[in-house]
């Protein structure tokens, strides 16, 4: 087992009815910049529901509204300016992952002085952050968990992760019945993230490790086993919840602690989102199989087979044929199960113009993962999923 | 998934090297009291190595030594008059579980009025404690990275557990080399002691927890893997660290976060200590089996025969019959291959006299635990396990 340090200091409020613990804002002090996206929260009913414990807590409420998917810089931009002016204490997200993300940031940029864009480039530049909540409406990123943000610059076709300790969440609500209106693309989309940060985690080959592989199984099980439900009966609460504290302790930091290596897979589907703006989670379904098989040698077949076998029922007693199994049957999970698009045609990317320019900054990006990838390699991969 | 609330902010270094970490003790203040047992850190150079950092750091030090295995409230009561009477601003425990225990309740009782026995048996009224931090010696209790405390007094034959949110470690060096020179025997115990944990939080029947059955199996695994080889070969870092990490999720909130249940091995236990001073691990691995054989029943044979399947390798696919396959493979795995105590006798239990007080205290402790266990029911585990 490697060294590392751990550090998971979120508190988490899960269940039905955890609202009313909104009022523990109170304890960072009295002025929230409220962070959220299109509106939905608006027609939910959460938004006002919300907002009677924040009045009531006797908080005083700023916003910041309309964050994209795949969130814009200049959404922190907006952020940060309503922080700075209004001297806030205290950012709330209330949404999905990217909503969260962008909270993060804003919360960072507030008591930097510089651009906020160089909180994106370069992570060690973020010392302190104000604290940050959340209210869980999507089950994906885990972002309500975790140290990481991810940050596009459509205008440059730049999208890129950055993390600190400091933008990890005090406290976050989650409510699965909060997801029981999320679309089956969205569902689908969330269940292909989490299940690609537990792979991005799974896949290493540090001895020792046995404990994070086997949380890695379990979760990537509760995937498999309640993805599709959650899609047939959307108000089933196991499998809402089960998608819901799956994706959270996906990426908090858990299955990877002792055994971590680059992630790969991540910054080449940054790339397609940065280029197309895709939705995340369709992007990493799609490459997720192709990256396998890219990769399939005797070295790998190992671990690819006993994902098969602790995961998707196969039996094949032999390594390289039993990694095989193990992809097609991820395949068909992916895109017969769960209806995810299979290729990037599939997603609106008809043209492979970009593929060079894509994998030269992918490959920067995923220097020391599982298996390393040039930028050859990544444009193949591009060109296998197109 | 039940409601719950997860929170787990101690901050954990692992790995090799990670003494000089200590100097974080500097952001809680200066005034440490350094709380340990009989003085074996001292033998084994860490009490040296510890002070190098601590004294570099600015830090002054005050002692409480000589903790015991089943950590006494009159040792709890000589730490918190040390910390009233300098004003000490954190506690520092170097040791295994019990040294640990000790000094949480010290540093709550530092910060309490009344007499420290209170915070034991009344849990809530634990408001506040100092900032507590640990180095473990000893892969067991978790008490490294969770809430609980378990203080005797035995002039009373009491034992009980306590638990506070602010009882959490700050921070934990968790340094497996040191665990090398653990002996057989509390390796062994120590063994049996994160698998009871395990079980006790893998024993429900709430629906909707595969993921943290998942880890629960997984743990297990571990421990059933690498027990026998840190017996074999004490200086083996991937048994050493593995049983480290697998003790402290075994009972760090993790495993049982939406599946909660009461306990029931613990309270049958914690009698057997209190009345008898025997090592807390070897008590629990004599007690579990007994008590799985005598709550099998349809209704729990589901859960014990899985884990005989996904843990013990059992392959039989009748539930009843695979159950029964599971309880004796566990056995022969604690008595035989871990060589633990087998029954009451062989840790110098050899009269009945006190079964009916101990049963009925017991009793009282297991409210709402997966079988429901009545005072009679308790007396003929004890008398099983004679």
């Amino acid at each position: 087992m490697q060294n590392f340090m751990y550090y998971v200091p979120t508190k988490i409020h899960f269940g039905t009815d955890q609202l009313g613990y909104l009022s523990e804002l109170k304890e960072s002090g009295s002025k929230v910049l409220l962070v959220y996206g299109g509106g939905s929260i608006k027609r939910s009913g959460l938004y006002d529901a919300a907002m009677k414990v924040l009045v009531e807590a006797g908080l005083e409420i700023f916003e910041c509204a309309g964050v994209e998917p795949n969130p814009r810089i200049q959404t922190v931009r907006r952020g940060v300016e309503i922080c700075k002016e209004n001297k806030i204490d205290m950012v709330l997200a209330i949404g999905g992952g990217s909503t969260i993300d962008c909270a993060k940031v804003i919360a960072a940029g507030a008591v930097y002085e510089g651009n906020a864009w160089d909180l994106v480039i370069n992570p060690p530049l973020i010392k302190a952050a104000l604290p940050i909540y959340s209210v869980l409406t999507l089950s994906a990123t885990g972002s309500e968990m975790d140290a990481f943000a991810v940050i596009s610059d459509l205008t440059k076709n730049e999208k890129w992760g950055t993390a600190s300790d400091c933008m990890k969440p005090k406290m976050s609500i989650l409510d699965p019945t909060l997801t029981y209106t999320v679309s089956k693309k969205q569902t689908a989309a969330g269940t292909a993230d989490m299940m690609s940060h537990t792979f991005e985690n799974y896949f290493n080959f540090v001895e020792g490790s046995e404990m994070q592989a086997g949380f890695a199984e379990s979760i990537l099980r509760c995937a498999v086993k309640y993805g599709p439900i959650a899609l047939e009966d959307p108000t089933n609460y196991d499998a809402r919840a089960s998608l819901m504290w799956c994706a959270s302790f996906a990426i908090n930091g858990t299955l990877n602690a002792g055994c971590a290596a680059a992630w790969c897979v991540h910054p080449m589907e940054h790339e397609l989102s940065a280029f197309y703006d895709i939705t995340h989670g369709e992007g990493l379904a799609i490459l997720t199989p192709v990256w396998m098989e890219y990769i399939l040698s005797e070295k790998t077949a190992p671990r690819i087979a006993q994902f098969g076998r602790n995961v998707m029922n196969v039996t094949e007693k032999d390594d390289m044929a039993a990694a095989k199994e193990a992809i097609a049957a991820l395949k068909t999970f992916f895109f017969e199960t769960m209806g995810l698009p299979a290729n990037l045609r599939a997603v609106g990317i008809v043209e492979k113009d970009n593929f060079e320019v894509m994998a030269q900054k992918a490959a920067n990006g995923c220097v020391g993962s599982y298996v390393p990838l040039s930028k050859e390699d990544i444009v193949e991969i591009f060109n296998r999923a197109f």
